[in-house]
């Protein structure tokens, strides 16, 4: 691959970072997972990864809130998380400085929506919303071949839903909110509802009933407000892929026939769809970002 | 105004028609209000209006659902209406032919929110969305300076809800859907569930505080959803100005603090706002709407 910028893309959570360098098109070269602890401490091993790489730009997508406005004087900050030493960190700027390469910046659930929209599951089309389901829930939103940056990014995770008939935690277990998707539907809400993490539960568990309810009221509510070509669902949580028959079954049925796309009411096998990538949505996303930067 | 085109505005609703003529900075010249009946009764007035007028573009929001792909063989076609005769209509193209003249196409909605983003309350900002709360709830999505168009256009109003706490009639009364914004808040609606007209009840009736819990929810959601830079809430029952103040706490309220954007938490009152051009948004939208056709 010669004459190909090496490029660096990093996923940035709350409890790993990953790290990884490869090429434009997909190619992933190396991986390493970097545990986040303090900033003082994790941002060096950054640096030191991805100068010992060789890097010639960075596709950053990191957990938040962040500020995404480039015109912001804190542009590439993470701003308010309750993790210790993390809220007001200039996350982008200090891996910037460190490598004097260009940085690209968004959030995490973003990254994997422009590795799934490029590469992916919604590979043509232009508006997609990717939904990751896990310890949260998010969602990265393409609309016209572009990330939407709002005021803030998109909290998908916080929608407010209708608690199903058979409820037993109609408030679920969001701290801020009463009744909200990921209250209700993350993967620590499952556990603190059936007292067993998600992973151990058989697929003929009342819990699948329920969380295929709550994913069904969250496309549903995507799409008539976004309306967007095309719905994937990623994340831990939907490893379990028996739970994307229910969900569009459910959806259509909430749908009640109103929204006449064939697309949805004809194809929602097409429509609601696990990432093309797999679990690599993230890290083709920022080799995606990365190379960017390169052409600005 | 010698130099400046004249232009035609159409705001096509199911009960009636409103033609407008006049200039893209918002003057409006004349108006003149066609009752909707058949389509072959209604569209050859519309064209004649029109036509006397000499307008040079006209910019057109329909009632819908509506065709909004310009490369869709049924661009500009209200597609699947229970109104009788106006199903499958071409209803964009029969006036484009009539006329001879450039015709732009959008949602009556969408039009409203091209006025407000344009001249009206989100003048300057690039993310806006207008809600229009009255016979139905449907809502215009500006991302990116753009209208947005999905796979079918926003249906905002079929958002569902969390019913509140002391809901009588938690299912609403919208025959495609249990407990969704429209079904739960329209003009329609609120008459159903109180025996009267919304335009009858005082402003300390409790239908208001109902009201407001289901504004501020479609409010709450459009925020962590899409989170554009200001919410403008209009139609008939936004005349009801007494209701601002209730959303806009109860939207907050339902954040929980979650949402860290100093113009939604410390200026809520500039963020959820009427219309700024009262009820000329439309009308002054199909203007705006008539130009860009000039222009293209």
């Amino acid at each position: 691959m010669i004459g190909t910028p090496l490029l660096g893309a990093l996923e940035g959570g709350g409890t790993k970072m990953v790290c990884a360098v490869g090429y434009v098109g997909g190619a992933i070269l190396k991986r390493k997972s970097i545990p986040t602890t303090t900033p003082e401490e994790t941002l060096p091993k950054l640096a030191r990864f991805f100068q010992g790489e060789g890097v010639e730009a960075l596709g950053i997508g990191s957990f938040g809130p962040v500020d995404l406005r480039e015109d912001s004087d804190t542009y590439g900050y993470i701003t308010s998380t309750p993790k210790p030493g993390w809220a007001d960190m200039p996350f982008m700027p200090v891996l910037r400085d460190a490598l004097n390469v260009p940085v690209g910046f968004e959030t995490d659930v973003n990254l994997a929506a422009i590795g799934e929209y490029t590469l992916g599951a919604g590979r043509g089309l232009a508006n997609v919303v990717y939904v990751t389901v896990g310890t949260g829930i998010g969602a990265g939103i393409i609309i016209d071949n572009k990330p939407l940056h709002g005021l803030v990014h998109s909290e998908m995770g916080h929608l407010l839903l209708k608690p199903s008939a058979d409820e037993t935690h109609p408030d679920g277990f969001c701290p801020y909110h009463k009744g909200c998707l990921e209250g209700l539907a993350s993967g620590p809400a499952i556990e603190k509802r059936w007292g067993e993490k998600a992973g151990a539960l058989p697929p003929d568990h009342p819990a699948w009933v329920l969380e295929a309810e709550y994913l069904a009221q969250c496309c549903a509510n995507i799409i008539v407000a976004i309306s967007p070509e095309r719905i994937i669902l990623g994340g831990g949580v939907m490893h379990q892929t028996h739970l994307f028959e229910p969900i569009r079954r459910r959806t259509l049925d909430l749908l009640g026939g109103y929204i006449r796309s064939d697309k949805i009411l004809d194809d929602i096998d097409h429509y609601i769809v696990p990432p093309g990538l797999g679990d690599d949505s993230g890290t083709i996303g920022g080799l995606i970002l990365a190379s960017r930067q390169l052409q600005r």
